[in-house]
């Protein structure tokens, strides 16, 4: 079905026309993926990955289909970008799901060279099953690469998806900012946030709204760990925290939207911060102004990451340092490219960001905000607009 | 840490060991595992899978290791049960973490012949990277299918920690049923339900528990679709659902506990049932009757699926079949093996599946109960003791 803000029909079939050219350019007879965020992606088709294998099949004429167990029938059909629906009874049954895939490539002219993103259905939750190669005489070609590349450019219909993302976000956290205090714990904020502002998006949403994530079932806000007194709480005790004067406490929010996520985390302290805290807090978030200022097309991920750590080096934080600079983000909660020494990747318009340098200190606590970043022509716009200061992030006690 | 009910340091040990008698046997210098499950069923760390690479490395001569990132360290050295954790700094960072990998295999003296589960880390999430045997002079033997066989069977502290999955899973679900009615949403109740069930397990075992899952972060109960009117709601519109008189409603709940996970599901109705639905019900619990009592060591699963069928045939009832009778279930809320007509499996002692027969209409609505169902000597027991029968899941009007 399509709402005023999920991807369109016409979009779904760009992104596979893009596919059914490098299908072509590499001599390939068809597409086989197996990966839920890739069919996704490229169908507009939504499940949770489970043991009964399902995969999306294009041929060299460009006809798209879905190979689903019994279970998924009906939902596959109602997919109207998918001209052909075969299925399997069940898994493992008997002859095994993959015999019938094998019918199907056959029957779709699919063999010889194939582009794969696993070689086979991937052994998840119990699955046992051949490989394509081991399955019939064809040459797997990964095309997992070329995948990753194009989802990472993100359409402006895309970005409609992680802004309306960031407003259920913020709401989640408004929510659990108002109800932390001294005395509560983090479990009861945490649900409490959630299920509010869960509840308050379906109402306000619901009838053009679906999840499509196997991440999260709605919107919703919690704490990271109780980094600032971890050190001193053993590991199995570490849940159901009752909040006390002093803590450092970071946070993340957020809500998939037709399967598109934001990020936005938040390092909050109960009652003023010490010096300690106030000089981290504040290298924390000059860190990240720092990161958003070289973030903008053209420029590599790896630089954006160098730049950082010259002022983790600069002023002697490095001790504190434990990854980098952020992650791109959008079908899933991590994806690539990474701001990172180690990714050469060109940034280019469309591609979203999150930023979130971190500084971690047993004595003072962990601190890190996340914001979510869009790439634009002239630089970057933070689609995420929850206060970043120390004093909007203090719990009164 | 230990707690009164966790998996023993010695049960851990005992794992392993039976890992490395399969190293041995099979003449393997040595094995390196990265899925996130078996790296917690031999080890006791839990972590969820990102693109940044994890992996539990053991040689011939039964050294346990860790490979994580920075983030992961002090998390991975606070396990006792492993000798060696070593680190990279980031991914995908400057050498890839591969890198890393390869000179800590070599340290350890594992080359030649090494036994995995993935041949090098999965692309999830946006990692990219080589395999094990691209990246070295290596043949790698998958143990897979060992691994599954030996996390088949589970041990007496395994049912314990079901046992207590099933409590929590108990309340959830007592609270799910007791919200309830006509004029409330399902989200507003799942959540309800969930969160006060959710907070009551904290705060009466919070000191010994742990989720360590990847599904859920604890006890909750839910709607798994409103399957009675699902036909005549749009798909995009199946959330948020006012209850009404006449729904047929499939419930699911459970909790994680230390990983381990339970299965409830019931079939409610709201009001008094039709004569169809009356029907429907009394087949299905019919049906979920049979397979328990089919269940018990030195049987095969696929007879249970047989003798299942066969009441579907002999009832006039294929028509509304749509899935095999059920899983198995333990660190995974889904693992091998199935009851299915294809599963060969001999039914051991140890054991737990889910027992799920089901009957679908798109006119009654959808018909399932699941429980969870240990294998004894004798026969079986059921684990999970919310009621069954069809007055005590009628919702009052």
């Amino acid at each position: 079905m399509e709402t005023s803000i999920n991807i369109s029909r016409d979009e779904f079939s760009e992104r596979a026309g893009k596919l059914l050219e490098k299908e072509k350019s590499e001599d390939l007879s068809g597409v086989v993926l197996f990966d839920s965020h890739y069919i996704l992606y490229y169908t507009g088709f939504a499940f949770i990955p489970t043991e009964r294998p399902i995969a999306f099949v294009m041929n060299s004429s460009g006809e798209r289909a879905l190979f689903v167990p019994r279970l998924e029938v009906e939902h596959a059909q109602t997919n109207s970008l998918i001209q052909r629906v075969d299925h399997y009874l069940e898994y493992p049954y008997q002859p095994h799901p993959m015999e019938k895939l094998k019918a199907m490539l056959v029957d779709m002219g699919i063999t010889g060279r194939i582009g794969v993103d696993h070689d086979g259905y991937p052994w998840i939750l119990g699955y046992r099953g051949p490989e394509l190669s081991e399955l019939m005489a064809v040459e797997t070609i990964k095309l997992t690469g070329f995948i990753e590349d194009q989802m990472m450019v993100k359409s402006e219909a895309e970005l409609v998806l992680i802004r309306e993302s960031v407003k259920w976000g913020h709401l989640a956290h408004v929510l659990l900012q108002r109800y932390t205090k001294v005395g509560v714990t983090e479990t009861e904020v945490s649900q409490r946030a959630s299920q509010e502002a869960n509840q308050t998006m379906l109402d306000t949403i619901g009838p053009i709204y679906q999840a499509q994530s196997p991440f999260s079932d709605g919107a919703g806000a919690g704490y990271r760990g109780q980094i600032g007194r971890n050190a001193a709480i053993p590991h199995a005790l570490a849940n159901n925290i009752i909040f006390m004067e002093g803590d450092v406490l970071v946070t993340g929010a957020g809500a998939p939207v037709w399967g598109y996520n934001s990020e936005l985390e938040r390092t909050m302290i109960i009652g003023p911060a010490s010096d300690d805290q106030k000089r981290m807090f504040d290298h924390m978030v000059a860190l990240q102004d720092l990161a958003i200022s070289e973030i903008g097309p053209g420029v590599k991920c790896s630089d954006v990451d160098i730049a950082v750590r010259a002022y983790y080096e600069a002023n002697d934080l490095m001790d504190y340092w434990k990854h980098h600079v952020g992650h791109a983000i959008g079908l899933r909660y991590h994806e690539a490219p990474f701001l990172d020494i180690g990714d050469e990747t060109v940034i280019q318009p469309g591609m979203v960001f999150t930023v979130e340098p971190g500084l971690y200190n047993p004595d003072f606590g962990g601190f890190r905000h996340s914001d979510t970043v869009a790439v634009t022509e002239e630089g970057n716009e933070i689609l995420t607009y929850y206060p970043r200061d120390l004093e909007s992030l203090t719990i009164p006690v």
